[in-house]
């Protein structure tokens, strides 16, 4: 497979003046994120202005030589935040000046993106620093190659499980840097066979490499760990986490990993969920298993990062008292204050599973002596696979935003993970990968947008949708207008026009069972997984109010009362918080079904606008991009009127209730 | 894998006097058939009686030698039909007669089943003629060993894409002699990879080999071909079946083949049919493609059968007006006349596929001029996989006696397959296997009965369900009462029940996609495979009278009247032909929901009967298979009652109309 080079396609800036002097990048090489650094300056600057400047060791003395940019020089400031930036004009030359190498390389890419943004360098002044400590990818990738939930290819790490570790994951690195992320896990959350053995003699050779070629570009490695390795490598009849025998045998192999891997960053765990072993098993509790492989990692200053994905996946259908939104906080709630500190529970968006609308998990204003992670998914899996566009920087916008009320100020999901609300550095962001071996790594080229935005968010999660947005678009393919407003507006609109006709009202589900594309509005409405939307002749929605399952009540107040409220239940949740008629109203007015059909022919109609208005990009893109995406767009325009219709038709069929505006549904 | 002898298992009968002074087999050996038939009353008879006896090579002469039953003489009778046999006491011998080896051989199966029922054998008269000309097996197993819709382990045929012909196959071939079976087609109809080079100097070798040994048990070996396979093999650059070119290919092809494997019956094809290449490719018809194939085998005393299960299987669900259960009638129904003699269509019992109901497929009766062969399914693909008990002969027996007035006597189904009504001898009933390598050979013990009852059924059509039931419980598991009571009562049952619990009135389809197991009421409702079931708040059902699809009318009257009005189609029938609301009255006097509500119940009451009265035969059956039989029982309980509620919590939800007796839908 070849690859591309995505937002590091370094192009020719023929007007772009203020780049045309510059000769020298000036620095002291003295570790590989600095040597990175340069490199990367003098590769962009070539590829923009046609000469490459010349690596100075030097530390940015000398004296200022005239009007025009001419030098690009970095510096250690020790006075500096870790990983904080500043970027600032100075004479003849553009300072970079960090307190680590890893601000070094930060700042560098923010003057190439300045660069490929053709911004004017004479009055450049940046000062950033990254809001969440952790910003990491999570890769679902098994060692056989394939990606659980992948929609991109194979994967890049693994092949016929043996790791990979060439030009491709170089190219990955600086991808990462490029937008500020830290941290990747590089395989997939269900260890089995192999992956087992990821943390043996047998493939540390391997893992070593890459800690070492992802740590030049700032990046820690972190692998998925089996909770039963001790048993299943067959050197322990268990794995009771508080069994002295399985604390030695974890003490015993992580002092030999870590020796092997002095920069691994730790590790992540599913246990006790969807099949995975986990402290379940010998009636521990997940403080217990948890705190006992973080003892283990502790010397070395390792991290375990535990998700709370942990709920009942052998429920009844007819059984409507379970409820799986509960279950993370159910199971974790009573934990909080319980872990050590070099635990982070990684917490998802939603209490469900990455559905296109749902609350925010309480878990998130629950928890305050815990250390949290957001997991977030950029992984299309319910939002369309990478054949329907869905750009989810919005979501996540949303998903930052949220008040918790767990304090008066300072309560927002985006400042309990930046560690702003409890006083926390073992925080953070992580996004399940969309990215595979495909030439434009993420399927959809307009899929990288949200790889791109995750990075950016949560560097800076100030920064708009849109704003990420438009910065993407111009340094992908440039400044031209029409590329921009066009591309702009299809990211926008793409998450509401799939929520919209999508599953309805914050309800979730309507897919195909193990698939999770295309619609089924019983796909999962009498299997096994807690996942029902409980719709009759007369009405649908699950209760979840006081009077149902009580999930409403687990939120602090206001959001208790309101969500608890049919009355004051915001419409795009209504249906996840409650069971109502069909001939409910809305706030908007519409009745429950007349907003679904409303909705599901709106979403439509976006798309048939974003088609038609991307048919006038061709010749303004680069061939092979214009032509995958119009072919993704066909698709996407021809499934977009199967969800539409299917949904319409669920509805209109179990109901009898007409379209007011009389449209055809089947 | 290890392997048991199913109906063949002979075992020791202490109280049966007549077998105990058999001493000798006498028999002019001078085919495989006949040595087969030699070695199978010696194996049997020692077996069951405790002493083996003799053979001579002798022509049933010598004199009465007493009271007694003392030789069995195999004598061949050339004024018999063919496969006919007569088996008859005389003095102290029985005579088993027949015009060639293969009567020989039934004439030897039919007097073990008469020992292993511990029969008189000094009155035995027993003169047999099998009824269909052709009874064969087809195998849908793939080159790699798995087997498409197998429920009973993988292929014995082949594994790794090589051929296996080992102990199990002879065991295999005595299994079908003994009920009958004379052609079987081993590989998957849909031919691909590996498969297409069964025709090739790869595998002939071990083809001939199979041939030969299938042969010694009066079964002659079919293949499925692939259609495309001049293209495939990179020979030809088309497959048109009038192009000359193609023509010489597949001449030249045949003749090599048969030089190679002179035994072999013909070949089985699937065209133009779900993804595979066909005549269509070209323009051609269906008989350009057979006869062109027939003709290339003609010269070797080869058939060629040719599936009618051709339909478009790219529907739209939201087209009303294309019907499925029309494609098969009008694909074919305007070719009549036009095959080559040595051309059998192969017709499915119902227009559909294999549904646990289905009306009887319009081409019987259509169809006056072509050979036509029935073909069913004793793989349980719709009729619960080998995990729920489903005895399939009370089914078939309907099909057969199924009158089609297409004349005024000698005109149903059977009479059709057998030849009687069209005069022909290219014709008989095919049974899609049951068969893998686990060691019971069909998985569920019970679905043995339907491998034992396809065979005796197509050479005895006469027989009942019941009759056949008994008979194979007599020879698998002995002569105890509450075993054959116990045993019968749940096969005879397991059909209505399996019924009752699915799909109601005939609709079919309302299974889990791809897998077609379990309950999945809109399943395929808005899929492109033509299977609907419409059902909306009001009414559920297809309409295929003339005010619909027109379907009905493909039948010879008084048929087309009966099934075009709703007040006269069979309750049974009735939603594949109406589209009624719930509240219609059936002939029952239950309205379609209350019947819906009842059988549902019923259902799941009949196979908790079944679980109660088997779980009596513990120390009546052999231990390993009570043990089996139990567990799918068990599976069978729980998953009947998935059925039940999930069917029943759908139409409850849909229709809004309560269960008259007030029972549990969720």
């Amino acid at each position: 497979m070849s690859f591309e080079q995505a937002y590091l396609n370094y192009t020719l800036k023929e007007n772009y003046e203020d780049i045309k002097n510059i000769r020298y990048v000036e620095a002291v090489c003295d570790d590989k994120r600095m040597e990175n650094s340069v490199a990367e300056l003098r590769l962009a600057i070539e590829k923009m202005s046609g000469t490459k400047p010349e690596y100075t060791a030097d530390d940015c003395g000398g004296e200022n030589a005239g009007p025009v940019i001419a030098r690009i020089c970095l510096k250690i400031n020790s006075q500096m935040d870790p990983e904080a930036y500043h970027v600032y004009a100075e004479g003849d030359k553009i300072m970079i000046e960090a307190s680590d190498s890893a601000g070094i390389l930060y700042g560098s890419f923010e003057l190439i993106r300045q660069m490929q943004m053709e911004k004017e360098l004479k009055t450049l002044d940046i000062k950033k620093k990254p809001d969440m400590p952790l910003r990491m990818l999570n890769h679902w990738d098994n060692m056989d190659g394939s990606i659980e939930r992948g929609y991109a290819g194979d994967s890049f790490f693994f092949v016929n499980n043996e790791m990979v570790v060439d030009e491709r994951i170089h190219t990955y690195a600086r991808l990462l840097a490029a937008v500020g992320i830290n941290g990747t896990v590089i395989n997939n959350v269900n260890v089995k066979e192999c992956a087992t053995y990821l943390i043996t003699e047998r493939y540390w050779d391997k893992v070593r490499e890459l800690s070492e070629v992802l740590g030049g570009y700032g990046i820690k490695l972190f692998l998925s760990l089996n909770y039963a390795a001790p048993v299943e490598m067959g050197e322990n009849t268990s794995a009771d986490p508080l069994d002295e025998s399985v604390i030695k045998w974890w003490k015993d192999r992580m002092k030999k990993v870590y020796a092997a891997v002095p920069k691994l960053g730790g590790f992540l765990i599913k246990a006790d969920s969807e099949g995975r072993p986990g402290p379940f098993t010998y009636n521990r509790t997940h403080a217990d298993g948890a705190n006992m492989l973080a003892e283990a990692v502790e010397p070395y200053g390792g991290t375990i990062i535990w998700r709370c994905f942990v709920y009942n996946c052998q429920q009844d259908w007819r059984d409507k008292k379970t409820d799986r939104a509960r279950s993370g906080y159910d199971n974790f709630m009573g934990l909080d204050g319980t872990f050590r500190d070099n635990v982070i529970l990684q917490i998802k968006n939603g209490p469900m599973d990455f559905q296109v609308r749902e609350p925010i998990h309480p878990l998130f204003g629950g928890l305050e002596k815990t250390n949290q992670m957001l997991e977030v998914q950029i992984a299309q899996e319910y939002t369309g696979q990478q054949r329907h566009i869905c750009y989810l920087i919005p979501m996540f916008k949303e998903v930052l935003a949220f008040r918790t009320y767990v304090r008066d100020t300072y309560d927002t999901v985006r400042d309990i993970v930046s560690g702003k609300t409890f006083h926390q550095r073992n925080c953070g962001m992580a996004a399940v990968s969309n990215m595979g071996n495909d030439d434009n790594w993420t399927g959809h080229d307009l899929a990288m947008a949200n790889l791109y935005g995750f990075g950016r968010l949560a560097f800076e999660p100030d920064l708009s949708a849109q704003e990420i947005a438009a910065e993407w678009i111009t340094v992908s393919y440039g400044r031209d207008e029409l590329v921009k407003e066009t591309i702009e507006y299809m990211l926008m609109e793409s998450w509401p026009a799939y929520e919209k006709y999508n599953a309805p009202l914050g309800i979730g589900w309507m897919v195909n069972p193990s698939f999770h594309y295309g619609p089924n509005v019983d796909g999962y409405e009498y299997d096994r997984w807690g996942t029902y939307h409980r719709a009759d002749h007369l009405g649908i929605g699950v209760d979840r109010s006081d009077k149902g399952t009580g999930y409403a009540l687990l939120y602090h107040e206001p959001h208790a009362s309101v969500y608890n409220n049919v009355d004051t239940c915001p419409d795009e949740l209504l249906l996840f918080f409650h069971h109502v008629p069909y001939t409910w109203k809305l706030k908007s007015g519409k009745t429950v079904i007349q907003h679904i059909y409303d909705t599901h022919f709106e979403g439509v109609e976006t798309v048939d606008e974003m088609v038609a208005r991307f048919a006038k990009l061709e010749g303004k893109l680069p061939e092979l991009v214009f032509k995958r995406v119009a072919d993704r767009l066909a698709h996407q325009k021809m499934h977009s009127r199967e969800w539409r219709d299917q949904i319409n038709t669920y509805f209109y069929r179990k109901s009898g209730i007409a379209d007011e505006k009389g449209r055809t549904i089947y």
